[in-house]
Order: structure tokens, then C-alpha cells, then sequence
């Protein structure tokens, strides 16, 4: 198999953990990465790189690991704009939320579906996201989450089963039998297409208990838990995503001193998602106390038609460092190697050898930039499993 | 001369007066847009387009006016990398501010500065800027400001003297010897390469009899006044700004009810740099008080190295809509007509006959979604002067 190596790079954020004391991002500078296959098989100085057949020059630029987007919502169709724009310029909207993408997204054809989904990913992937995860929530069928569900396991290994995003209307009186049917029918269906399951635990989706339902019934499907928990108001969501062990507790916005120390001595992975607080002009979660306690933090985009519609996640690392206290290598690493801690991967979100090659070029000297230069689109390469795709 | 149509049209932003009662952006839906040669010849409804040799197909996409980008500081050398990236995590660092700018500028090559302004022109055409304002005020010598302009004039018709940006290192201890230096030799030698001269009427930089004196001695010389005003602090600025028909207050976060007055009984529009406040973690302008008291406002990048390294006209009209109370239609207009009204443009800015064919196409079917998708890089077609530069 032949090598390549992408040599001339001013900085390499390696996300090494063995080079993480005293530096988090196990930075190299005038570095090179040598790629085999799919994957990285070797990082280092320039000077020492091994001889390889193909050599692609960096120019001086950074190079990091590609973006692990551990939290979307691209499986939908239909329009919110006007509902978005609505909500911006103060006019009255009677906004059906998640229920105006559910009809949209039963009433789409397979096809449209995965049109839509190919393009967002795509769009994605020109911004440096190499590894997403994405999830059912718009269907509350039987039928249209699993329909979701195998789309999107043609696109990604990181499928989460979210049958319980809003109860579906047709049991709007009902909530305890839409709960039986996500942990009965609904879940036979679609545990052989998903490799996470989730809930909205909110006031007016699934409280504790429904949820504890619904994440044991998923767990003993073989699929893992992962919890929405405390994005619009306090409760019990993150302390539940620490009892059951999900890999991740995602909004976090309402967090008390319990929940931030639940968090802290777990292996539960708090996903802050910026893009929502931007989009609605609520309130930010503080990564800083995260941090501060010692909670592993990731960043994801949300990406939504309803409450984050952006793909990008060099915005939400601009956006953590101006509004939720991350430093900009702190945001880099939470985007990077904290998504993956938020998907218990170790083969991605990091460029050491035998971590998949999946490298994101900035045409900028450093990461620092992508928080430096806010809105900017600075990536001008994207390496996905060795092959160039942008 | 052979025509073209851009057709199939989702949303046209004209910005056409005459349709601005009771829509600011004088919208067509299904709309077509003839150019021929650098101008536009028409616009309307695709279904009554007139017969051309040429056809784009828009898609069902949404066109609009190319940004005009009425505030940036793109003459400049070195970086600020490390300045940004303590401020952002806390650490304290001795920034030099403007004068770090000015000492690697004066060090650099004439090739050196001007292959960094087109770098960075490029990338703001790429996002959809097609005409652009730039200023000298990073060289503070005879010769220094002289050769800034004297670039920047090659680039662009929009060119800014701003010697009085801060008292040149030099003069530290005699800043009444700068202000004369200011409006005498360096004005002589300046004033044949630019449209305008501006002041940075700050505590700190220069105050407002000291304005008065700068831009009253460049109005002597042909130049029109504007100025940067009320940016960090309540001050003299906008009323000067007001007094002297300048065509545009910049900053204007730090206004007086008499300051919001003075503006909406003037032709000086209010021009604001969101991506200042984003990037230095400083409130906000108030746009929405400006807009209620009939302020002309525009919006623009300020990108300069320090305080707002940020190309982006999009990202600008996120934070606005975000961040500053405007509507997204009020926004747009701000980035297009509202900049053309900060350069007194009415060839840019709208898509009318006989304007410019300066036009961007987005990648969504409304210019709402320069709001609606945050981060992402929409622009997907950009005319400039009719000709198709992306």
C-alpha cells in the first residue's frame, strides 16, 4: 500500500494522549503525518519524517484531526424558516416546533430523505466534519423511525434511535402508551439499524422516570444510552445519564452543583451545543465550570432545522470561546477528541498511529484561527479514512 | 454586447427604492436578473424575462446584492495570533494593540502587503463581498501611509486615509505635533489616493477638537469624512460626525439620546462591526434603537488583525440578528444598501438597471437563511461587475 505524507505543517494538533501533560492538543509544530490506507501511521517533526511515494505540501498551515460531530438531527424534511425568522424579528408565529418537521418528514419520500441527508453531509464535510452522528426523532412511528434510522445507517456507523424526541401526537393523551410503543414495537424495529438510543428529558417530552424506561429497555436491546438532559430547565436528565453510563449528556445548560459533580466523576461526556443558544438566544451553557470540575466536554453543532440549523463546527468553536469561557485550544479539543470521547471512539478525533486518517487542513498557521477568525470558511482540505475529499 | 439571464430564482433581493413601501428589500419571488456587460438591464418576474444568449440557472436559490463591505483595515503586516489567544483564555500578554500592527507593517515588503490585501480580498470575494473599503492607518509616516494607500488604491476605489488612527509611536510625547503632521505632509502625499478620511475619535486616540481639525484640513483636500466614533467609550464622535456630513459614523456601541438624534436627522449612516464585540467580548450596539429612531445602519466586517479578524459579511449579519435586534431583512439590507449608503454608492448595493452586476447566489432559497444557518458558507456564485468570479 502506498504511503503519503503531508509534510510543511506549521501546527499539528495531535489530540495525543500521551502527549496531553502538559499540553491538551499534543501540538507539533513544523510537523508531517504520514498516512497509509485509512489511517495514520505515523506524526512527528518535518525533518524525521520517513520517505513516503506521494508528499502533499501543508504550505505552512495547521492540520487537525477531522471534526467529530457527535449530536445532529439530519434525517427531516421541510422548511422552518419562516418560523426562525418569525421568531428573530418579534412577530407572532404559531409555531408547531418539532411536530411541523414531523409531518414534513412522513410526508417526504425515501428518496427526498436521503437527498436531503447527503447534502447537509456533504455541506459538513467541506467544514471539516469528518465523523458524525445522527438520529430518528422526526418520524414517532413505527414505521418512520425505522425508515430514519436505515437511511441513516448507510451514512454513518453512529446512528441513535430517538423515538422518544417529543410524544408522537397521535398519543397526545397518551403519553405512557407512546412510551410502551418506543420501548416495544418502535424498538424492535429499529435497534438493528442504531448503535445509541436517546431521549428528550424535558418538562413537556419525558421526564426521569419515562426516561429510565426508555434508555434501560434500549440498553438491554444492545443499544447504548445517551441523553438531551438539561437544556431548557433544570432536572434530572444529566444525573440519570450518569447512572445508566451514557456516554454523553448533551445541552447541559441547567446544571446544579450535584449534576457537576455527578458528571465530574463519571465517564459521562457533557456534548455543549452552542449553535441552540445562538439560534433561540438562550441563555449559554458555562463550559468553564465543566471544565473547571473536570468534566470532559465536547462541542456539536445540533443541527437542525428547528433550533440550530448550522452545520459547522468551526462556528461552535468561535462561539464557545466567546460566550462559554473554553479557550480557543480547549474548544479545538472539545470539537475534535471530545466528540469522539462523546461516541467512546479512540480511533477518531486524535492523529496518532493506527487512528483512522482523518485530517482537516486550515488555511490558517494554527487552530487558533478558527476561533481568531470567526465565520471565516478556513478549511481548504479534508482527509476522510486516507482519501482527499475536499 | 450579449446578455445574460439568471433565472429560476427563489428569492431576489433587489433593494430597489421604488419597492422599498412596504418591503425594505424590494423582494421578487421566481425572479430572473438580466445583466449585460458590468451592469444589471433588469429584473422581474422569471415568467417575463426577456430573450438572452446566455442562461444560469439560479437553482430555486436566492440572489442577492454582492455585500458591501464599507469597514476593514486590510493593509497590514504580522500576526496576532497569540495576542487573541491570551485575551480569550485569561492569561495576561503584553499586547502592543495597533502599534504591534504598525511596527510589522512599516517592516514589510511592498509585495509583502499586497499580497496579503489580495489574499485577504479573495477570501472576503468568496464570501460574497464585492465592494470593499479599506484604509491606511497601520504605517502612521509620510511614507508608510502613503505607500498603504497608494496599494490599496490598486484593489479598490473606496480607499480611506486614516493617519490619525493613533499618535504614531514617534510623536508619544507631542501628539499636537502628530495632528499637524497629519493634516500637512502626510495628508499632501495621501490625499491623491483617497476617497475619504477618517479619525479614531477615542480617549486614548484622538479627541474631538483634534478630529474636527483632521478631517475639516482633509476636506480641503477633495477627501469626504468619516469616523470612528463611540466605539469604547461615550464621546464627542457621532455628533462631529453629524456636524461634518460625514458619511458614516463607525462603531457607534456607546450612544447619547442626543448622539441617536443627531444620526436620524442627518444623511450619516451608522455603520456597526459586530465582529469587534465578538471578538474582544464587548457588549453590544444597539441596532434595534438606531432602527426604531430612523437611523440609516449599515453593517460591516472592520476586519482588521486586532479586534475583528473576521471577513465575513454573513457571520455579521448572524450576530446582528443574533446579538443587535435587527430582523434578518433588516440586516441584509444594512450588509448591501446600507454599506453602498455608508460609501454614499448607489451603483452598488441594489439590484436595479443600470447598477452593477455585483451579485451573490446562496445555497438556500432565501436570503433569511444568512441568518437562519449561522457559520455555514452559503455564498455558491458571486458576479462581480458581471463577471462570474466563484
Amino acid at each position: 500500500m502506498s504511503a503519503t505524507v503531508i509534510t510543511n505543517i506549521a501546527t499539528l494538533v495531535t489530540n495525543d494522549p500521551s502527549l496531553r501533560d502538559p499540553d491538551p492538543l499534543g501540538l507539533v509544530r513544523d510537523a508531517a503525518v504520514v498516512i497509509e490506507g485509512d489511517r495514520v501511521v505515523w506524526t512527528g517533526a518535518a525533518s524525521k519524517a520517513p520517505a513516503t511515494d506521494n508528499r502533499v505540501d501543508a504550505g505552512g498551515r495547521a492540520v487537525l484531526p477531522g471534526f467529530v460531530d457527535s449530536h445532529s438531527h439530519l434525517v427531516f424534511a421541510g422548511d422552518r424558516t419562516e418560523e426562525f425568522n418569525a421568531r428573530m424579528s418579534g412577530r407572532p408565529y404559531s409555531a408547531g416546533g418539532i411536530r411541523t418537521t414531523v409531518a414534513a418528514t412522513r410526508a417526504a419520500s425515501e428518496a427526498e430523505l436521503e437527498a436531503t441527508l447527503t447534502r447537509h453531509l456533504a455541506e459538513a464535510l467541506r467544514q471539516g466534519t469528518t465523523t458524525f452522528e445522527t438520529k430518528s426523532g422526526y418520524g414517532l412511528t413505527v414505521e418512520d423511525e425505522e425508515r430514519a434510522l436505515r437511511l441513516a445507517a448507510r451514512h454513518t456507523d453512529e446512528v441513535t434511535y430517538l423515538g422518544a424526541h417529543v410524544v408522537a401526537p397521535e398519543y397526545a393523551d397518551d403519553p405512557a402508551g407512546y412510551v410502551d410503543l418506543v420501548t416495544g414495537a418502535m424498538l424492535d424495529a429499529c435497534a438493528p439499524h442504531a448503535r445509541w438510543i436517546d431521549v428528550f428529558c424535558e418538562k413537556g417530552a419525558f421526564d426521569g422516570d419515562q426516561a429510565r424506561a426508555i434508555l434501560t429497555a434500549g440498553r438491554a436491546k444492545g443499544l447504548h444510552p445517551r441523553i438531551h438532559a438539561n437544556q431548557l430547565s433544570y432536572g434530572p436528565g444529566v444525573r440519570l445519564a450518569v447512572e445508566l453510563d451514557a456516554a454523553s449528556a448533551d445541552h447541559c445548560t441547567h446544571l446544579t452543583d450535584a449534576d457537576v459533580d455527578a458528571l465530574a466523576n463519571s465517564a459521562t461526556v457533557a456534548t455543549l451545543l452552542p449553535g441552540a443558544e445562538f439560534s433561540t438566544r438562550a441563555a449559554w451553557p458555562d463550559a468553564r465550570r465543566l471544565l473547571d470540575a473536570g468534566v470532559t466536554v465536547a462541542l456539536s453543532t445540533d443541527c437542525n432545522p428547528g433550533s440550530s440549523y448550522t452545520s459547522s463546527v468551526p462556528f461552535c468553536v468561535a462561539l464557545a470561546v466567546r460566550d462559554m469561557g473554553m479557550t480557543p485550544d480547549e474548544a479545538v479539543w472539545a470539537a475534535t477528541a471530545g466528540g469522539a470521547a462523546a461516541l467512546r471512539r479512540t480511533d477518531v478525533g486524535r492523529l496518532v498511529p493506527g487512528a483512522y486518517a482523518d485530517l482537516v487542513l486550515l488555511d490558517a498557521p494554527s487552530h487558533v484561527h478558527l476561533a481568531y477568525r470567526p465565520g471565516v470558511p478556513l478549511v481548504t482540505g479534508v482527509w476522510r479514512r486516507g482519501v482527499r475529499e475536499v
